[in-house]
């Protein structure tokens, strides 16, 4: 991956060049020896005025005439690339195969950005009525702290933690830690919302290359084995949600990936999950079974998603610390975890970590992406 | 598929709701039993504000919570996503397996779509710099008459041919056949291409189911089997291509699909090619095998890709006189091809069509997906 933040330097299609060459060197392969490519990439048309990215990558990594796709499901772009990725290998169509997650943000204004990241959620219902992120993220976070009492200190012990983890990322947009009254004290965006509740604009990519098992195994020494990837959807629009305090379709997935795993949440060492606002990991740490519905703040204030702690949330830094280039972010958490497995993560290393689990969700939760994965060697 | 053309009465979602409820009511199937979405759209996020479209599609569809995804690789969104599709039934993930089509193109300015448009191609090196697509396809165009002494008539002949097919099909944006002349007269877009030379802006939306093929024997009485998909991809800037009077990515998603069809173009009844411009589909032919290279316009002038010739070329009117909803484009050819197989396609019916192909083309040739379709009952 590349490293995450605000990058004025490069554009869209030399992030995702960067990241790829680390990725091929990484695994040794030539170019030659990719037979198909898979990118997750939201809103390149609003913000670089690009589509057609598949194509743009492949040319640029020199990776043409291979068939390469472009994926979107907004914030679970980079998830879904990796599934489809992965259902592709199983297909037997393609045995390697490379996957990456790309957003360049910075590159227009915020209005315009957030008007572009708006098109995650319902554009006519909510969109078109004023409804941004933060302002639908703030209506779970009230429900939240309606039904089960969860506080506005506990949703920042989630930015505390994962400013602590990004602090020891090299990758991360943030490297400071910051305190409970940082985040209290922060301007507010969408009350109960606060500025440091909110994940950050970021430009970035990152890329993992995929292949059958047995081929895995004689390409590298370190083999990660994806268990299972499972994806899911739920309505667009709050409104016609069953209910605000979980993302519904993180729970179907994550049965769906437990299952196909033969695994529980119990198993489980190491997690990246989806925190685009400090509410969606509390909600995120519930809906995986991490813990009991409702817990997820408390659990966060008790330390239990700490390195060290229960399961590891979130060591990368998340989205909150690490930064969330969109169409990236799916992919840099199977980079993370990757790491992590392969007892890679220097300061922040889970130790003994052997199975991890990434948690990729779109919009407001309209899609969610869970995979599950296992060192294997 | 919904009637293609310019539609003030609906929106995106209407469109693609439409497509949709008309295929399962084709085979039989309830949302049930659908187990999966892919849908091809390009440039949603500019025409309408709206990204994560999967998503969307499932919502409105009334199909959550099954995994849904957007593809998009320009004009060629709905290719991809009927690969994808055709890849995700191989892997045995899921069996039956929803994609769509669709773009709402009307509800921006015509300059704005042009814009968006634009970006199917190389943002920094062409679009930037103020080619626009009939641009870059007007200096194929110029190359094509300069090599092989193609003319402006036998470009105005595929237009005449496809407007004579649309005026068959009721599902055709244009209903009207026109003659030489009505082209040769018409104003200039980007010399040599005139008005009548280019596919118009149009809504629509196309929807196909896929299964296993024993499955769909049960499922439906005149099954189509996909025999071959392939997919390539080329650099995305003219700049750097090989040749300008060929799309490279055609000719080897073509050899590829042949290959694996163990079929040749001889044995093509119906072909559904990519004619955004009347010399798209000039060199479409060539590239396809149909003719020799340097030969689609006198082809195409001596009647040999009418109905009734040697192979019946875009009998749905294509997208010069069918009409161009991007992203549906490439589902829609895979709709007219399974009508011409099932031998529905009323007054423009190929008699004995039993093989049939689909060509879809993003951007100016950087991606190109071939389908080989056969009738199996």
């Amino acid at each position: 991956m590349t490293r995450f933040g605000e990058d004025w330097s490069r554009g869209f299609r030399d992030l995702i060049l960067e990241a790829g060459v680390r990725a091929l060197e990484d695994c040794g392969l030539s170019g030659s020896e990719i037979e198909a490519l898979y990118c997750g990439t939201m809103a390149s048309g609003a913000l670089v005025g690009q589509e057609h990215a598949g194509a743009l990558i492949a040319d640029f990594m020199g990776l043409t005439p291979i068939p390469s796709t472009r994926l979107e499901a907004a914030c679970a772009s980079g998830g879904v690339a990796l599934r489809q990725a992965y259902v592709t290998v199983a297909s037997g169509v393609h045995d390697i195969v490379v996957v990456g997650g790309v957003e360049k943000m910075t590159d227009v204004p915020t209005a315009e950005a957030s008007y572009a990241l708006g098109g995650a959620g319902d554009q006519e219902w909510e969109l078109f009525m004023g409804a941004t992120f933060p302002g639908l993220y703030a209506l779970m976070a009230r429900r939240h702290m309606l039904d089960y009492g969860t506080t506005q200190e506990q949703m920042a012990a989630v930015a505390v933690k994962n400013h602590a983890n990004a602090a020891k990322n090299k990758y991360a947009q943030f490297q400071n830690e910051i305190t409970i009254e940082t985040v209290m004290k922060s301007k507010s965006v969408a009350s109960p919302l606060k500025v440091f509740d909110c994940s950050p604009i970021t430009d970035g990519a990152a890329v993992v290359v995929l292949a059958p098992l047995e081929k895995a195994k004689k390409i590298c020494e370190q083999p990660i084995e994806i268990v299972a990837s499972e994806q899911a959807s739920d309505s667009i629009a709050l409104h016609d949600r069953e209910s605000l305090t979980k993302i519904k379709a993180t729970e179907i997935a994550a049965k769906k990936a437990f299952e196909r795993a033969k695994l529980a949440p119990k198993d489980i060492h190491v997690a990246e999950v989806h925190d685009c606002f400090t509410i969606a990991e509390i909600m995120a740490i519930e809906d995986l079974g991490f813990v009991k519905k409702g817990m997820g703040g408390k659990a966060t204030e008790d330390g239990l998603t700490r390195i060290g702690g229960q399961v590891a949330i979130n060591t990368s830094g998340g989205l909150k610390g690490c930064g969330h280039p969109v169409g990236a972010t799916g992919v840099k958490q199977a980079v993370e975890i990757t790491w992590q497995l392969r007892g890679k993560a220097e300061g922040r290393q889970v130790k003994g970590a052997e199975i991890g689990l990434a948690h990729n969700v779109g919009g407001s939760g309209a899609t969610a992406v869970v995979s599950i994965f296992r060192k294997v060697w």
